[in-house]
């Protein structure tokens, strides 16, 4: 099999490493070092090249570097080119690590004491107990119902909010439209782990900051077009949001100058709350190309008439 | 019975709430209204007034309301006269947030994020897998105990040292001095909730973080007076240690100026790691004056010889 990876390319040494390591018969290349396009069967990308089938006249499978496919323009992709997400172990672990993190530090009211920090203020404040601190988690894919595990855990109230029904073992859940006010009534700590589509792009505006709670805190770890930033600032301008921790915005970078970067009530991180770990995630690749070899189901594959 | 609560008035007031409610026939008063002193059975303290058996000829228990009972002068103290420290699972749930949250805030380089916002910087780093990161738990009784729970189920590959022997499952154990260099030189995270007794008085120094592997990192939750402020300030200068969460000083409050305030690698917090919670505090108060009545062991009761 003839692999050609198209992104970060330090990371991509370490993938080729691997991949020759744990599936010596095959070919593993970095863009733009090619070799003979007409032979390439799987393109590994965070962006492909715009005329991929031009270019990959034999391609087979297009596999997403990261845990979304929401940055490929389909419009100039086959309609029959499979296209699958990143899902791995590694991947999930960092987006766990990273929201426990924020809902704790949220929780415990981090930012105001690091802001205390910078005006020399030694202030404690009253602390409220986990089980009476509701977390919500939006969009319960295997990401959403992963950090629900250690919030569980340490005693917090949890419920989660999805497009179409779930359930999940302590773990209050809302579905739909219809039932995302009720879900937002009741959640202290918000967690957006949302894919990117259509019916999430813009949805963290002020009508859905309105629904929480008076003091209200934020956790975006979903995708950057479906926050608004001004209605953010807003929010947190009028105290019905307390904080949020950021990690992603559109566009990334940030621009310098934007009012996030000197926000007290704002942490912000470049995109990193999750990333792909070449370790584990050479593993799901090599596992998902032997799953289509043989006829079946990839684990990640996007459809894409429902965009994820 | 007759309680005398004598600390900050008010968490007193909720506590005397509680124990109006939960132990009806009993009486709570609140410093400096002690009713006729002779009749006082029990005095909850952080300080005691310093002529403690004048003030209180028949007082039976001397009950401190934080986790540690090392504020107190045991010179002054009739040597008959218990003490016994806080245990109740509101405390320990605190710690383990706090310690938690440190954690994996150093895990994944959230100081220098932090700090690269400030500068306005989007820049990404490499993360390192939990089961790759080394963490260390100084202390290991029922708080120590418990923060590694949630660690352990993030993956960390987790050890701990105290002074005698303890086992716990899924965790390297080391103690005593002559262990201390062992279990330090695997140490990539270090997090103290050594109670304060000679031994462990400037425990955190040069020596110390010059045995943890370069750009180790510390979290302190023990005692102020264990950390030497000025070789933590060293050790970070030289690259030593990448990052410290200091929750405890010597002195407390921290005084304007000191160079922890404004340090871009310290994040500090005015001692609000664990703070005891009355719900269940009063519960634990109250199960102990039974077992006291009752000739049964008190838990948390103080070894004076051992220091805690």
């Amino acid at each position: 099999m003839n692999i050609v990876y198209k992104s970060e390319p330090e990371r991509g040494r370490k993938w080729a490493a691997l991949v020759t390591e744990r599936a010596p018969g095959s070919s593993f290349r970095q863009w733009p070092d090619i070799g003979d396009p007409t032979t390439v069967d799987y393109l590994v990308a965070w962006q492909p090249p715009s005329d991929i089938m031009q270019q990959f006249p034999n391609l087979k499978v297009l596999f997403s570097v990261g845990a979304g496919a929401d940055q490929f323009d389909y419009a100039r992709l086959p309609a029959d080119l499979p296209v699958v997400r990143m899902v791995e172990p590694g991947l999930t672990n960092g987006m766990v690590e990273y929201v426990t993190f924020a809902v704790l530090g949220l929780h415990r009211d981090m930012p105001r004491y690091l802001q205390q920090q910078r005006e020399q203020q030694w202030q404690p404040h009253p602390m409220r107990a986990a089980a009476k601190r509701r977390i919500g988690v939006m969009g319960l894919g295997s990401l959403g119902e992963a950090v629900l595990k250690p919030l569980l855990a340490l005693g917090f109230d949890c419920g989660g909010w999805s497009r179409t029904r779930r359930e999940i073992d302590g773990v209050q859940c809302w579905a739909g439209k219809d039932q995302l006010g009720d879900f937002l009534a009741r959640t202290d700590i918000l967690i957006c782990l949302l894919p990117l589509t259509d019916s999430t792009k813009g949805l963290l505006n002020s009508d859905c900051f309105n629904q929480l709670p008076h003091g209200a805190a934020l956790v975006q770890a979903g995708r950057g077009a479906q926050l608004n930033h001004n209605d953010l600032l807003s929010a947190l301008d009028s105290q019905q949001l307390s904080a949020a921790v950021i990690d992603v915005t559109d566009p990334e970078p940030l621009p310098a100058g934007h009012p996030f970067w000197r926000h007290p009530a704002i942490w912000l991180t470049p995109h990193i709350a999750s990333q792909t770990m070449p370790e584990t995630a050479v593993d799901a690749l090599l596992a998902n190309i032997r799953r289509f070899e043989s006829g079946e189901p990839m684990i990640g594959l996007i459809d894409r008439q429902r965009g994820y």
